[in-house]
């Protein structure tokens, strides 16, 4: 199933995107709920979830690493994201008035489904209720000069999701690509993240609990590079879909 | 004022806390409201906020840089913390299993009242309902380890805040004390932040909007030290409150 979370002329609802048609579900996505009939004509479509907590992981795979110069340590790079960063599907990504170097980050998104704490990496997966695609933007001329990573990548728009939940995928293999102006700048595949879906869940809920509708982004593949004004940018996964985004200037 | 958001027979409620009496106040506490004469019996004092971000201020006090080792750079240094760590007034931090040093760090915490978008410092008191006393407690030994602060920081009740929002405060000069089992240990005063209140604000609403009841914990002055299951810790800050919490052994 993919879970879309919809603008309509009655006001937001959660629907089940098949054919190119909208479905509404009735009841709550994070419990008990059903796909009915009904199709549903949309307004617009939405970040699909509204996280609590937007934890992203850095240096997940090997190549990323040796092209930003970072060693591996013991355990995951952590960081969060305001909420204030999520944008939709369609929607423009702000190039911020004191930015000089943009980049993309095509990532994996895990969504979780129920409430994790200290759960175990053989467990994890009955937690999540599905994936979706990510950009983790960065200004990575502050990301570096400052003492965090936090304003580098927490400027608003920043986080890019959607277009929808897919439920029922495999995480663990996956083809990820990013596109900028159609032209393939990264193409990574979630078999090789050296930290994978069930360890992180399994790493971050020792100390943080996780809640339903709280969202994992899980690193992004070799190929990072610059956005420019006027650029359009698209995340691709196998299964899951593509996010795509243009890029704006900053009229405020 | 002092708003207090409080646990009742019929639900949460906001309160104007006064002379050890709660009263009731309709309507929104970061819109229009009402304090009335009606007297509110509590269950439990609940954390006075429920933020989407709570923005942090490191290295912020000349003083507490110094006994860190660390230099002071061109901009302040700056993370989030999950609200899964919010905690209470009187409520139990937990010392995690996987901890071996837990510090506290008193700060003043500031309350956004309104949405805050590149607003500079000459206007940024405009956009403030109050402040309250919060506790930025951290593993050390994780965050000085992890490549991030994230984690240390980040623990599940790792951010005591509260009792109560003080309004009609100026934040400018105000001392802020904490205590472990009744000694002072940390004794600081606003008047010696790096960055004030207005220049955070400046600063923060440039590159994310601040939504109303997020908060922003504003540093920590020198002196931090370590905490043991059993302890007593109290942040005391002049005009605002006194917020105790007790730490407790992690036993899932």
């Amino acid at each position: 199933m993919k879970i879309a979370r919809v603008l309509t002329k009655e006001g937001i609802k959660y629907c089940n995107y098949m054919g190119e048609t909208y479905y509404l579900i009735d009841g709550d996505i994070y419990g008990q709920y059903t796909v009915t009939d009904r199709v549903v004509e949309i307004d617009k479509l939405l970040v699909p979830v509204q996280p609590s907590k937007i934890i992203c992981i850095g240096v997940n795979y090997a190549e990323h690493a040796k092209e930003m110069g970072r060693e591996l340590r013991q355990v995951p790079a952590v960081f969060i994201k305001p909420s204030t960063c999520l944008l939709e599907h369609n929607g423009n990504i702000v190039y911020p008035s004191i930015a000089t170097l943009v980049h993309y980050e095509g990532e994996l998104a895990i969504v979780m489904g129920r409430k994790a704490h200290k759960v175990s990496a053989d467990r994890a997966l009955e937690y999540v209720l599905g994936y979706t695609c990510a950009n983790d933007v960065t200004e990575r001329k502050i990301q570096r000069s400052d003492f965090q990573w936090t304003r580098g990548k927490g400027f608003d728009t920043f986080c890019p999701v959607g277009p929808y939940i897919a439920t029922d995928v495999d995480s663990s293999n996956l083809s990820i690509s990013t596109y900028v102006n159609d032209v393939a700048v990264q193409a990574g595949n979630t078999a090789d993240l050296i930290y994978n879906v069930p360890d992180l869940i399994e790493f971050i809920s020792q100390w943080t609990t996780l809640l339903p509708g709280d969202i994992i982004l899980t690193g992004t593949p070799a190929g990072v590079g610059e956005l420019r004004v006027g650029d359009k940018v698209e995340v691709k996964i196998e299964q899951i879909g593509s996010l795509i985004n243009t890029v704006v200037q900053d009229i405020e």
